[in-house]
């Protein structure tokens, strides 16, 4: 981890790592106990409901990379790409708000078309 | 337009104003001629074939807000959310790779499901 980087900016990051390394137990780590996260399907409210809605996705990955990653001390904005079973390639962008070293808001955006065309 | 914002950022948002503002002559001046742009239903090449995707989009608006906006002098990442009469609440992501003042590669991405819905 780069201490050189903006604290949203490494919040973000070592997030990212830990979830697309399927350690949800360390993901959940810099996610509120509060977290409000706007995704494509509706508003998604406190960390069990979050992690319940991430940690399968995680579990299922096959591969991640990530496109880019830029922050400053309240926020990040990531874009990564994600392989699963389900998609070959579904990238995903984040936009978080850290307070106090965790994510207290996350808008989260991704195509949902192709996880639908494929149950 | 903020002349200390790095150059990458600087084109992204003047472009994003452009287009979310339905000047799309304004808009084209920041698209390169060989753009290639990585959109969810697939690979667009081409200023031309970009401004067929981007134009009547563009034109349906009824409200766009930018949510995040990073960049540096190469790339930069954008997300925002866009209303029309077709979806109230569309955001989307781009993350572009500017070549001597022009988007030159862009990765384009939103939510499908809703327009799918909607025809």
């Amino acid at each position: 981890m780069d201490q050189t980087e903006p604290a949203a900016l490494r919040v973000a990051l070592a997030y990212h790592e830990a979830w697309t390394g399927k350690d949800m137990d360390t993901a959940m780590k810099y996610i509120a106990e509060d977290i409000v996260c706007d995704a494509p399907a509706g508003r998604i409210e406190g960390a069990a409901a979050y992690r319940a809605f991430l940690g399968p996705f995680a579990e299922s990955l096959t591969g991640s990379a990530m496109i880019a990653a830029y922050g400053d001390e309240e926020r990040a904005l990531v874009m990564y790409d994600t392989a699963s079973p389900r998609v070959a390639s579904a990238p995903g962008a984040e936009c978080v708000t850290v307070v106090d070293g965790r994510i207290a808001y996350s808008r989260f955006l991704f195509d949902r078309l192709p996880f639908a065309r494929r149950p």
